[in-house]
């Protein structure tokens, strides 16, 4: 199993407490009541033997203290009781796991790095965790196309390291890489910060393959940029969070590497000037644009209150937004004086009220620092309700605005996130938590977001926390599709159960 | 119906007497041998009576010269015998047809701009004709996002020209794209000249619109870039070819559309110096590179032979191989420099043998002439065997060196494509249709691209031409899971019957 690196910050104890609170409200809320499945068999000891039998003896995992820190996702908000974790080491061995859980009724969870943050990785119950963190060989790269091929349990990180060597990048980049791995990365299609530049995961994987419920291996594993023979089946399980079948290995298109990279750091002082701003970089950056990312004056206030060691680039005061602009090319001095031109505008233009080109890789960090940091200083700062939104880019910023009138003084309301891809990540923060702040937030967010043609999930997934959202953003009639399509491949329904999907699609 | 405009090409007598031979040769093959399924009703004076009660007049139509062009592909080479042709006018209808074809077991073939290559669009038998020209508004752009949202029989030149006046451009670009309608691109995934740059239609499509089988209408025509709520069905009937559902609305991302274009006519005397100029022109017009194109010395031959007005643009002498190289980005006198440079450092380092930049549009026009020239000059040139094969870019040169080992001096074997996404156009052209040719030439060409990993359609589907060879390129498990997915979702198997799926799996 992977080790959490460095890059994922724990939660102090007073923000523990608080979002335990609120997972347990998830749970028993009003709108979803999940029980443990009784179709679902409790282990015994023949399965334990069972999977000694198969699986090398430091692979079955019964010792307290690897099941406790298995069973809780890294926020520490969701947790389940299994009472065992398997760390298959190839395709065959996952196989062997899934066609006897199948027949035994043995509910299972997937689980790669487990820095998910809407509690997909972790068991509800008693599943088996199934953890491919071990199956993590680079299988091969092909040097001209920049077609890599590896096993689900490579951190991206590593991936993102050995590639460095061929002059190619991975098409994500996301807080998490230190300890997320690439088969998780395709299972809850992973945005990130390059989305504005090499798109989604749907564009970029080429190839995988999947072990189905019954052990059937779906070997989809082309690594050609083309392939139209038939229906492409690997975007079934691009996003569908483990509830389909266990992604063993993956294809993707890496780019180029390129030599020169630019940031620059933007005061705005209001949200029609980002949107402006988008527009005129989408134009005026094009071909070299690879970033574009905001925070408001709260997210930024935040970060200079509970980080240590972060500067404001603009220390005098505080703006009403920021920007990243990055941008990647081949050509450093012309790249950057591309950047400036534009920044240069942009002043004279009136968009921005001040701007700052980062003038070394250690500049470029601590610029990087604030919009990465922004989610360990709101932990910091004590409960904290996340939600994870993509919305078309006028309506964006709207929601903060109605959210933070609505909450008046009692909470703090912070926007922030891939304004380039109309992705917001609204988080709500208050000393401790409060039940009337949660009745003021949801149903709220949600059917404000529906009713903007909103999406409630646009890059976490839905996990335990939004299955029985999905209604918001997708049609009864897509749903029952998705249903007959959880039916037909999965057909005891193990994989996974609880996630997704809202449960009451499985009652008879 | 949407015309055919000018783009393509009619071919001549003597190659369409050529090439219904090859149909016929399909047809009466020894691996598939299609029957006209017994299952399905024939249309009677009722069925019309209710077509024309739910649709305009001028709609439901029996005339015998236009049922006759929408019978036949637009290269003469598969002809069906429909009995009517349905032109509905908005999803309602497409929704009214299917139902009710569905509950009366008449099968349908869903059209577009019928500009496919491997049968897909035409009838088989006596399928019902629904096509969906009609259907032709633009619905919005968000002109800051450009998310555009149109109807599924808009045609992609008319689309772009849209797009132009806003700063945005359709992320595909193919010849046939004066009458080749977006929801038929998206059906069967059209890849194009500008792949290399904007990627699949699989990163790109954001939404669609689909009327399943029994009158479903599936909404999921979000205009997000991001949403993680559940299965992503829309992939499902991204190159589909209508065999699950007929697509109504798309909505898609579309990228700025950059001030400055250049192309490079390039020379090369190997294939490996064609290859190592793509990983140059990878990292060092990264950013800016657009397309990357190549033909052979008997492609450049034909064109020149055959096409009227069409120079060579090094007229000393033929060279083994050819490239074009577009690139396009925001800063004219700066992205032409870089080309500049390219050239000359290539042809230092001994990568190409000549080379020339287009030095106005009028120029760069009759450069892509030379490429977009040769479907035509092979149909001008006799009977014409055409194969659109991905393959690993090391590979890709192989298949054209052995397929003229095999065959010497009995056919002119032409190698081009799309090189930068490992796409190989391999077309043989004999002057007669010729069964020892044929028996040369198939399975071989399929055998050797499944041994190499290929695929046996990169780009084209596989329509009916190529409905039995699916195993060539996927697995056995993955056909099985396709073909309960086809039955899940259009259990009496009306929607394109024949296509895409072997019929030995329909059977009992």
């Amino acid at each position: 199993m992977a080790s959490r690196g460095g890059v994922l910050h724990r939660p102090n104890k007073e923000s523990l407490i608080a979002t335990s609170r609120i997972h347990q409200r998830s749970f028993g809320s009003t709108t979803i009541n999940i029980q443990r499945n009784p179709s679902f068999s409790m282990i015994n000891s023949d399965d334990i033997n069972y999977f000694r039998d198969i699986l090398d003896d430091n692979t079955v995992i019964q010792d307290e203290d690897r099941l406790s820190s298995a069973n809780i996702d890294w926020m520490r908000k969701y947790k389940g009781s299994s009472k065992l974790l398997l760390l298959p080491k190839d395709t065959d061995e996952v196989s062997k796991i899934l066609r006897y859980c199948n027949s035994r009724r043995l509910a299972v969870v997937p689980q790669g790095g487990n820095t998910g943050l809407v509690g997909g990785s972790v068991p509800v119950y008693d599943e088996v965790i199934v953890n491919v963190g071990l199956m993590n060989k680079i299988i091969s790269l092909d040097k001209v196309s920049g077609i890599l091929k590896c096993e689900a349990g490579c951190i991206l990180q590593n991936l993102d390291s050995f590639l460095a060597n061929e002059c190619y990048l991975m098409p994500i980049d996301l807080g998490a890489k230190g300890s997320c791995q690439i088969g998780g990365n395709v299972s809850t299609n992973a945005g990130g910060l390059h989305f504005v530049r090499y798109g989604s995961l749907h564009g970029n994987v080429l190839g995988l393959e999947v072990v189905l419920a019954d052990g059937t291996v779906l070997d989809m594993l082309g690594s050609l940029r083309k392939d139209n023979t038939g229906y492409d089946l690997k975007h079934l399980f691009i996003g569908s969070e483990g509830t389909l079948g266990i992604i063993t290995k993956v294809s993707i298109l890496t780019p180029a590497r390129l030599s020169s990279t630019n940031l620059a750091f933007l005061a705005c002082e209001d949200y029609s000037s980002c949107q402006e701003l988008l527009l005129k970089a989408k134009r005026g950056l094009g071909e070299v644009l690879s970033a574009f990312e905001f925070l408001d004056t709260n997210s930024m206030d935040l970060v200079l209150d509970k980080l240590e060691g972060v500067r404001n680039p603009f220390p005098s005061s505080l703006h009403k937004f920021y920007v990243l602009i990055e941008t990647t090319g081949t050509d450093d001095s012309y790249d950057r004086a591309k950047l400036e031109t534009f920044l240069v505008n942009s002043m004279e233009g009136g968009l921005i009220s001040d701007g700052v080109i980062a003038q070394d890789i250690n500049q470029a960090s601590s610029f990087w620092r604030i919009r990465e940091g922004i989610t360990e200083a709101l932990m910091k700062a004590g409960a904290v309700y996340k939600y994870d939104l993509s919305l078309p880019v006028e309506k964006l910023y709207d929601i903060v605005v109605e959210m933070q009138l609505r909450l008046g003084s009692s909470a703090k309301v912070c926007g922030y996130g891939h304004l380039g891809d109309g992705n917001l990540h609204l988080n709500i923060s208050t000393p401790n938590y409060d039940d009337n702040v949660f009745a003021q937030i949801e149903p709220f967010v949600y059917e404000w977001t529906a009713e903007h043609r909103g999406s409630i999930s646009a890059e976490h997934g839905l996990g335990l926390m939004k299955a029985d959202k999905i209604h918001y953003s997708k049609s009864t009639e897509t749903v029952r599709l998705m249903a007959s399509i959880k039916k037909l491949v999965d057909p005891n329904g193990i994989m996974n159960p609880y996630k997704v999907l809202p449960q009451s699609i499985y009652s008879p």
